[in-house]
């Protein structure tokens, strides 16, 4: 085995192909194993579907940190087969609870696709039901902890970490649906601070804290010190990560990212535009009013043109190696006995990528 | 304090007075202590106008059962005032369960008004914004739980109860949906067996059997044996309250109930149509095919004289005679050393009530 999980002898099966094998037995486990009721059928054949359109897809970044953490949590002889699964669905757990809040973000944003498909809620036979699937899919994370960890002593640390992170997340949502009503442009609302309150309550603590958080727990790692330690540096990881998000919507190759940004168009509080509010003349400042949030091309290219001539791009490369510099040095005071490799691991992953 | 858990004396106040009282101080508590972080104090007065608009003006049943529930299961002298305030809370945690799902419900049937006002997403304000409203009621539960009942021996199994419970009322809400879609009216579908699945998943779990077995954990009541007992009687009553309530929807006073029913407009999977169905000719069900469904008044009335004819009234009132002796059988045989007096309360309350 070697150090990042990944395995190279033949039949061994890394990490990535363990995870996704994990996700075909768990649809059968809590679909067809679970409960028995035949009355069920037809509401488990439809969790079935739901499951399968929407919780596989992603980048699985946050489902495979649990069992990536764990590793270096962890020696490797120290880990039986059943410790692995364990993080496997837990993993998993993290990718449910992303797929329920993407499936009802869509809704509320009415976004029209996701990771390549139709919204789940933009399918003709779904509709507004996908509300309740939603709820389906949070449902199953506390079904699956139950199947697999209910004898673990981290088990209620889990429990605990699972509720209080979706909280959190509906506290960041709410947040945002406040700050960036779609169709209402009001720039007095963008302020950096909000800006970081988003982040951070919407983004950094379940898509960074949540999945180390979750290994932490599973290697018997409980103190508050240890966890509020951690959790400083990945939040601040996670804030850097969606300021990153927000350079590569505009100025990100759609060739390499994948994707085609629409922030502007969709009035997001991004760092972009927060950054730009700061350092902009107020008769620039009347021109960005006109011209946030608007779909026509006209008006995403002045926003554009703003930008350069405010030399984002510049203070971005500034703030992203300032950031960096200030994590390497949070990593060195606060991991203490952790293992840097956890964080560091996060950090090359997630600084200087393109897409 | 009488037996029913109310309070005669001048100052004592009673436990709907108490319940009151302590929603009160569970709004400035979620909503003003508990998060200190100045940044979320926009996304906290959001919580608070959505848990003053959605969680109180019910009739606050299932809230109240688990303080009287616990009345019966503990001596007066051995119920302490913590004991009995964690109970109202718990309490509260059910009445915002059903918060939740009454949000998010009325988007998806496209209803109106709720308990006598508009929908929380009819507001112009809100629309969409409801469903990450509903995950906000949502997560309330669960920190409450860990506020006020963490240092307590049950906080694991109250929090495996609520998430259970939800997950059964969203795959009976899941049922729901699939077998009367607003709009599109299949018969074929409506059959006794899919009717009782319903009632049991999407209802009697949540509003009869999660108030007892919280008291119950409460009281330190675990067994399995016991808690499967009180299941099989409380499901059973809460398939007769749905059948009564369905019963009153079409033949109920709205004068009493203070409610118009439509039921039959809606395309609802109810008792009526469901018995109908299993007495009718080939030529009635032709009928009612053309009628169910529909809101135009004749419509209506086609379906009513055709209950009329097929005598469901008589049908019904036989039906709550035997479910009342079936009831009183199970109590008998399965309550055991469980106090009858918390299942003969809910029986008082429910049997031969008009509203």
């Amino acid at each position: 085995i070697c150090n990042d999980g990944t395995h190279h002898s033949g039949a061994v099966q890394s990490d990535p192909e363990l995870f996704d094998a994990q996700f075909q037995e768990l649809v059968k486990e809590i679909t067809e194993k679970d409960l028995t009721d035949p009355v069920l059928a037809d509401a488990l054949k439809r969790l079935r579907e739901v499951l399968l359109y929407n919780a596989p897809g992603g980048k699985r970044n946050r489902g495979l940190s649990v069992i990536g953490s764990l590793r270096e949590l962890v020696p490797p002889t120290k880990l039986t087969q059943d410790d692995v699964q364990r993080a496997l669905i837990v993993g998993w757990c993290i990718e449910l609870l992303q797929a329920f809040f993407l499936v009802a973000d869509d809704i509320m944003d009415a976004s029209v696709t996701r990771r390549g498909q139709p919204c789940w809620y933009k399918k003709e036979e779904v509709g507004m039901d996908a509300i309740n699937d939603a709820f389906l899919l949070e449902g199953a994370i506390y079904r699956l902890l139950r199947r697999h960890c209910r004898e673990q002593p981290y088990y209620i640390n889990l429990l605990e970490l699972f509720t209080e992170t979706s909280f959190q997340t509906e506290l960041g949502q709410a947040l945002d649906l406040m700050t960036a009503p779609p169709g209402q442009v009001d720039l007095n609302r963008f302020t950096l601070e909000r800006y970081k309150a988003i982040v951070k309550y919407k983004t950094a603590f379940y898509s960074f804290y949540l999945p180390v958080a979750a290994a932490m727990y599973m290697a018997g790692i409980n103190s508050e010190e240890e966890h509020n330690n951690a959790k400083h540096i990945l939040l601040e990881m996670g804030e850097f990560f969606q300021i990153q998000d927000d350079y590569l919507d505009c100025y990100g190759d759609p060739a390499v990212t994948g994707k085609i940004g629409t922030d502007i168009q969709d009035n997001k509080c991004s760092w972009l535009v927060v950054t730009a509010l700061g350092v902009m003349t107020p008769e620039q400042r009347a021109e960005l009013e006109s011209c946030y949030g608007h779909h026509d091309d006209a008006c995403v290219e002045k926003v554009k043109t703003l930008y350069n001539t405010l030399q984002i791009p510049t203070l971005y490369q500034q703030y992203e190696d300032e950031s960096y510099q200030r994590l390497q040095k949070l990593i060195v005071c606060h991991a203490q006995n952790l293992s840097h490799a956890v964080f560091l691991n996060f950090a090359k992953k997630i600084y200087k990528r393109n897409k």
